[in-house]
């Protein structure tokens, strides 16, 4: 769907703002970081419909910065001068440069954050056979710390700071290699966490212990849900089974329609004193967007009271469409 | 533990046989496909302890056979003529036919099945991001259907059975997998499942349920214990951390420990009608194995009691001690 | 309440076709089956409301045609011609009869499907004591195959299916009796079942596992909900307390205000396939109906979304209104 | 199995007493209430054997006295005398004196309790479909008020207790209907109840609920033990499989293999000053009851701990095999 | 907030009547014991709304009639001519006083109940350390119905009666300390219960358990409602937090957003016959009341249908705002 | 029971030590820290039956240094020096000297730690009813910060440490409350924690996060167990009824017939690298404790399983009977 669209629905809906993704014609990062009128245009567009930008995300770039293997799944996402000859070292660079000028467009949006992926070198190990030795684990973790801290040197230069989506993966896809992660990229000012609780529910993570322990680095904050269903036949891990078959042990749906604890997740955001951006991610593969969306900004605005001291101001400030 | 050592220790605590690995010194399996003598030996330490052999297990060649990415974790667990030059595709083809001369081994030793993995080429995808086509999970079913066929025929030439141990990182790894891979290998007559509880708990499988679904295909038993815990930290995929870790989610634990419904799974078994091998598969971080093993087979002795028409006279026939 | 006054309410809360009862004034199979102005008058009156009908119901009836004991209950619940002098074997011939007629009364409606129950021979017996040889099992579901084939070919010639109510009482009413039940009855094509949860939840059927393995069967979908209530004290089997006594351990309650997962049932629906008439079968002892039945219609259009590829169109297109 | 071996068996496994059974060659109620040397030839066996009897337990016949309806189930448990034409009436009518009879019995043989059931006239009717108003509900009641009452009076001359099992099938099967026979039987001081947990097991009701609720009527204690199994395929109501089918919702298994909370079950019993005998009644579909009733006994002994005040020296002085 | 305002927003909500709170500027009981005009212009403030007032509330004041210690918590709700010079024992006395004068307030006001706490001298032994011996726990229920016969007896000369809301910090906290306070108290015609079953799902209680077994005592009912958050670090008993830290283990909330079983407790309501005032106390430390207060009725309303038999008229004809 | 009797005891059920309580005959602090014979009198007693000493205890004392009120339940439980006229100041500041004699005579006996309560000024508040400003809970941390500063100073000077058992009435009975009790204390090396689950499992604590995010802190382990009964009747906080009563909501029982996950707190300890002392302490309303600390000891040795690094040498080291 074209971006102008994509704004026209959104601000039709209710929507206040949008995260611009980084593909397709909704922005061309390159573009962004060098040419001024492209830039206006973007923002245009957004003013037109009366919409903010508080974050933009490129994900699919910052897949390809650690990943091991690179093969076919890559070369279908990503532009096409980052895959170049597709040598699997030579795009892994590529996608961190291209990751550094993401920062440089966001600093000329005026967005303060980045939202994206990692990848990692030791995501295809995760079932731990073949045997994996502690070292190869190791060598991972620091693999991710030196690929990224050049890339997050830029982010500071840039005044922007880039909000890792904790997602399987990624080098960090639930809380202990959260808390590697964050322990071996030490404390770089420019790290952060996006936090998307769909990723949590079927690995039995709870949204809220991770909110409450991370407090410090949750930038920015994805609403999207995953319902379960378990029969002893369907399995967490997905069968190999696409989105939306009623044989997966769980998918991703509206957000409302699944089991995050969308209350407690909201009352926590406002306890522990977040007041960046909301976004709503819609994902359901049983549902039609064009309805999905409206349907969950009306069900999160519940959670939208003001408290007694009213801190919250900013809630639903920023949403997307993607 | 040399192989002599381990059939002097089972035989001590009780077992009536042995599921001989074919790695260390316990098997060499193109000696014991080409020399009489060495045959001989194998079966004359078994004897020599009151031990049979129903089964040998060939896992760690097996998961060569499809895998992708083949690397260093492989090199570790392969013998030095099977990985040869690592080149991925070559060591594919000379696992496969390392695999068959495995048959050979098994009908010279007067063993029935061999129990193993299959490896995989799509399970590195089971995140299912970068997203994965349709198609390239229909190939990776495709890719095992053909390097397999080849490798079951020799089976059934031999008249042996391979009995396929569901298990993450293998073709078959759940409920619906398995439907999937019997789907695609068709009624091969020499291929067969190995049912191992300890994958399946943790991954929301009913080991009821699936004995009662496969029931047609179950070659072989092995009893290993998975424990889970809870608590909103640990989280189901392992978090890259140790066997042994209490933050992990779960944790293999000697069989009676765990979560595994052992009566229900000892009944059902006798319900319908199976009279193969059960071996005792011991693997607990947390525990000496020398203490592990003889416990395990006192927890699951209370469970061979005859049933009223009493079916069930193999029962404990075979147990090995990996 | 009269037909009339039915067609006007349902047509007035929004339902776009009624579920035709074959009792009180809504049906007389018999007129129907042999009087076209009847039949004309009954559409009438369903399109001066905007209504269709996808389905006809003659539970009552059907009730007789297996069921032992027959006593007073039958005779409160069956049209007089056919309760007759109450001699059991009588009824259940005449029960038979009047099935067929029903037959003829669809097919001139043109209707599709008469929505059922068949009895049970052997229901009385479900706590098993006195002790049931399975011969006598057995010979339960021989008389329902027995009695029902001759109805079923009198359906297949008048181009109608009956679809069975799975529901205590009846020769299937869970998981394995409806497999059974299938099995005895072969592959009759005009045989199928009506999808109703209520009878499930409380049973601890799964329904998703039951759409999922009965797809090919599932000709009609009722939606009734069903309310536990467990605190050691309530039973599962009702204490034989009216409905609505808070001492049960379940109650009908108004669809989606009970336990039934209906966003599963409806994914589910969609993704079997399913594109037959949607129920909505009003059953509540602590609600008034006038209010229930909108209610009801309402909280299930929710899941009326089209999937992204749309294939869902009938959804909803036939409730009734009992 | 003859009552000498039964008695020489149960004396073998540590029991110290035995709750005959009125059937087989094990007690001749009506010639234990009229033959002196018949009542010494029993009481010698137990004494042989070094066991005591506290109870007798007539269940098939009490099942008689209220049953509708009365068919082959009857003619397959019943004394020759007692199902004479096989009249439904005649049968009840002659089932309740041979429970006087049975009084009798007890009184000679020095046991102050018979156990049974008491059947019931409106057990058929629990599914509630067909529909069943309220007042045959109400008649069912009064049918076993009035059909007990005078067997009880005969108790009470006697000085003997009739103590109703608990169960499906009879007029009280769970917490209600309990409740409900106690206040329709009035206080008779010959009614009192025997406790067997599994049969509350898979009904949803807390067997320790029903112990500090009707702890006045409690006057007898068997010991059986229920394990469920709920895979969203298996029924609560057994889906007419027979025991031991892995397919049913739940089975009974030896105690201490199940669900009932045993240990629970003794310290409320100990709590509520419960003195009188616990009996083990064996029954496991899955377990030859030659190795099942002294594994019972040895796990229930562990529950026989003094209590600091030491009031429970009674317990386990009567067991039965059946 | 003035007792003028509270009245004007209750009526524009769709609030029919008030609970007046006999505190701040609300209800001074000494006035409106005494002064006919104080009485009448309270009168007039709720007929100029079109509300009505079913029962007044004293909490604070009852709560000092039995509690120890008595310290500065109680000097900071007492009136200051209650505390006067904070000798303990003065205090309970004319705490005691006041209720007696609230009853007359009562029924100047026209309102049948009161609804307050009791206090208790022993809920600080609650931890059971240091060790209390059974007697010290006989004297606090021996001196709670000391202290409040005398006040009851004054409330049944007004023809009013005193509803205890079953609370921690109370003499009945829970139901067995409810069924103990109400043997305790005999059977005062002027002592019921108020019930709020947010004081029990944290506790776990079951409200409709506790509404069936003391139907006969339930004067008046609180909608409050309560919110549990488990994750192992969260504790029941709070952790000497404030309201709304999302490390507590349970949280008061607005109705409708948490635990409390509310279709079930209105459905039993109604089965009890209960045509008593339905109040919406409304406390959450996380929302606006401006906003909650409003949204808990439209929740509360969808469950005020009316049963077939239409005995629930009243319902929601008293709610309050505090 | 004399301590001679109890190191008998102790002895012949195979305890290698015991944790001698400072009550009783068992220790009289004030001679230990003054009188060498007493010391070596007390350690001959160990001797003779091949006892160890690892802990003293002085739960009591250590009781009344914070608590208000101060009453007759500590008069019943203090040494009479220390209560002296009963004055709460007066009493709370003799048990603190007391608790620094306790040090003394633990140095003397050469024993490293001292278990026991601390006591709280704040525990009557828990309910938050009357409300309880933040201040006071504030100046409650701080009194206990102030208070024991000068006790834990003299066990620094003395070479040992106290050992603070998390349990309700003490100013840390959870997990929040222990978190805030070590900020409070600083980081005073002479004070730690002492772990005994029985008092997490009814607050919903879970014990091993509690061991994993306190690993620093624990200075003993004390084995108790506590079993949980839900029937919606049973209440968290006990009911004011007595140990052993059926209708609490728990209650403490010998380890292993408990809820507290043994199996995991072990192989937890051993991960930590935990090598002190694992004591029993028994305690158990329903059953003797000379059936049932042998048979704790004997559930608890199957979790002394060395682990394949062996260091868990000292497991099982100390254990007492109080």
């Amino acid at each position: 769907m074209p971006f102008e669209k994509v704004a026209e629905l959104a601000a039709g809906w209710g929507f206040n703002g949008l995260e611009i993704a980084c593909w397709g014609d909704h922005l061309d990062v390159r573009r962004a970081a060098a040419d001024d009128d492209y830039v206006r245009n973007r923002l245009d567009v957004l003013a037109r419909h009366g919409l903010k930008c508080w974050a933009i995300s490129n994900h699919l770039v910052g897949q390809a910065v650690c990943d091991h293997p690179i093969d076919d799944r890559h070369r279908a996402i990503l532009p096409i001068h980052v895959w170049g000859d597709g040598d699997p070292e030579g795009v892994r660079r590529r996608a961190a440069e291209e990751m550094k000028i993401t920062a440089q467009a966001a600093r000329r949006l005026g967005v303060p954050t980045v939202v994206g992926f990692t990848g990692s070198g030791i995501w295809h190990t995760v079932a731990m056979f073949p045997p994996v030795p502690a070292a190869a684990i190791d060598n991972g973790y620091k693999d991710f710390a030196s690929r990224w801290t050049g890339i997050l040197d830029a982010y500071g230069e840039s005044g922007v700071r880039f909000a890792l989506e904790v997602h399987p993966s990624e080098i960090a896809y639930d809380y202990w290699t959260t808390a590697r992660a964050l322990d071996v990229i030490g404390s770089h000012p420019a790290f952060g966490l996006n936090f998307d609780p769909s990723h949590m529910i079927w690995q039995g993570i709870d949204p809220v212990t991770f909110l409450l322990d991370f407090r410090d680095h949750i930038l920015h904050v994805d609403c999207k849900d995953t319902k379960m269903r378990v029969d002893g036949r369907t399995g967490r891990l997905g069968s190999h089974l696409s989105w939306g078959d009623p044989r997966r042990g769980w998918d991703f749906v509206s957000a409302g329609r699944g089991d995050a604890p969308w209350e407690a997740i909201f009352r926590t955001l406002n306890a522990i004193g977040y007041t960046g951006p909301i976004s709503i991610e819609w994902e359901d593969a049983g549902m039609d967007r064009l309805r999905g969306a409206p349907e969950a900004l009306a069900f999160l605005r519940q959670f939208d009271f003001a408290p007694p001291a009213a801190s919250f101001d900013s809630a639903f400030s920023a949403q997307e469409l993607k």
